[in-house]
């Protein structure tokens, strides 16, 4: 939660004015996201009588050449009904602008709020909406390649070191080296594939009660297998934030709500639990890698790798070989 | 700027119920205030269509029992058609409540900017709303001393230290050595006394275009010289920020809009240039102190003590004494 780049009021009116949205009237940087700067926006409006928008500047992490993907995204699946935040482009009809050799974008804001102690009712929800943006996606003509695949994966926790690895626990160095080849051995190639949200976390979910108000934050959205995206929003949604504890009623109403929409095929049912291990490797990956290359004294709150170490752990064990065909609701399970 | 406490949204929507201004629909932390955490909060209203409000949690640096004051001065004026949003009671129509062991209060939301280079026409605007302010709070009947006075100085500057000043500048400690004995000896105690703000920069007035849509941040409010609170507000605006340059049209409008509510007695006026040297010096005490005890990775951005040592410097040298006495408008000054 940061916010990087400093605007001045009147730079901020001059940014605004480049965009047929009426003049400005406030502007808040606000304390999220943790690559790029925010800012709640509000304009006088075109029409109507106020109007309100999240400014965004992309930081480094951010790279330019992905945004003509991310934006158009948006506006595709806001035009087929999804439930997502449109782009608002500049006069010149272009959807981010370079300020100061940095991009920004100026997107629809939607009222909502993050949970962070999910219902079955929203888990539902949030797996409708999942499976609604898969289903309109298909027509989405652009292409990007997921590179937080398998490959980054390796990449990232070799970079990490045998000591960097043990320096945050004695056991996820052994862990990681079992789980990798597992996964590049069993690995599905044949299931169906397009646009993926990636990183469908309740953080990136606004919800109005048990209603989506809107998924956000699609900058790790690319092509790859539906399925995987069903692996890592269950990952995010169904067990404690520290993997602790898995919610076998939040698991059911999750697969429920996605498979309302857009039913799952049986060889992608099948490779639900190596997908779960998969989602939980990749998070393993890179909250390893900024624990390690995150200053102890940063803006940044560093996120725990052994949370996903647990869920990689529960998703491996056989015990649990059936959550993704189905069982008895409202039961909690002890992950460790 | 940051958000030092987390509040989750089953919290912050349990928070919001204590207050009868409907549920909550939005919530975002904001990158505003130094000592305090900030939220600008949306609700579903009461027979309004939406509601906002800003939520501030009160850290270490806010002292509970100045909270009364300062919340019920902001009622008292907005009451008396001041420009400064209202405090939102809860149920049991108190002005803040406890979380977590911190004091929390609900306080109107009011659109505007902060603007950074301010023009004369809002100068004009803010010395206009600061003599309101003056008259309104005539007849609230809190009191609270002023703990941000010459004594006060005298102990921050004396806890940085001759070496710590030295690290800043090596003339900074002759200066304040200097100066504070004159202060000291030549302080005015008959002018006009009141309620003030004290803290009245660019960063703590909403602008609208050129009207004054808020005046915000009351938490150095205390009962003291109505004519030290126009010094600090002269301090604060007619300068460029590093202080380096000052501004005659600003400063001209800045009186002639104070002057246009409540016209300075003339010993106020005469006393403006030491009320404005202590003002200088009000800021390099506590910028210094800031400069030395804050780490230089933490959070929040520190403040250049210099930039007012500069204003200092220019209000005790003789060939200014006339700028309180009027002068050709739209003229910049180097200070130095």
């Amino acid at each position: 939660m940061a916010v990087y780049t400093n605007i001045g009021a009147e730079q901020m009116a001059q940014i605004i004015a480049e965009f047929d949205v009426g003049a400005l009237v406030s502007a808040k940087g606000i304390a999220e996201g943790v690559s790029n700067s925010n800012w709640l926006v509000e304009t006088e409006g075109t029409g109507s009588p106020s109007q309100r928008f999240i400014l965004t500047v992309y930081e480094s992490r951010t790279d330019i050449g992905d945004l003509p993907f991310f934006l158009g995204l948006l506006d595709h699946l806001a035009d087929h009904g999804c439930p997502v935040p449109r782009t608002i482009h500049d006069r010149d009809n272009r959807p981010f602008r370079l300020h100061e050799g940095k991009a920004l974008a100026l997107i629809e804001f939607l009222p909502g709020v993050s949970v962070s102690e999910p219902s079955a009712a929203q888990a539902r929800a949030v797996g409708a909406a999942l499976a609604q943006t898969h289903l309109a996606a298909a027509s989405y003509d652009a292409h990007r390649d997921n590179d937080m695949g398998l490959a980054t994966w390796r990449a990232l926790l070799t970079d990490c070191g045998e000591a960097g690895l043990a320096s945050i626990n004695p056991d996820l160095g052994r862990i990681i080296n079992e789980e990798l080849p597992f996964l590049a051995d069993n690995w599905p190639a044949d299931l169906p594939r397009g646009v993926i949200h990636a990183d469908l976390f309740p953080d990136n979910v606004l919800m109005r009660g048990d209603d989506v108000a809107g998924l956000i934050d699609f900058y790790f959205a690319c092509n790859d297998l539906l399925a995987y995206d069903v692996a890592v929003t269950h990952a995010a949604w169904c067990f404690s934030s520290d993997g602790r504890r898995f919610d076998t009623a939040l698991s059911h109403a999750l697969l429920e709500g996605y498979e309302s929409v857009r039913p799952l095929a049986d060889e992608e049912r099948r490779a639900l639990p190596i997908l779960a291990r998969g989602a939980a490797m990749r998070f393993i990956a890179t909250r390893a890698y900024d624990w390690l290359h995150t200053p102890d004294d940063a803006l940044v709150t560093r996120k725990d790798p052994l949370a996903f170490a647990r869920r990689l752990a529960f998703y491996a064990d056989p015990a649990n070989s059936g959550i993704f065909a189905g069982g008895p609701d409202g039961t909690q399970t002890e992950t460790e």
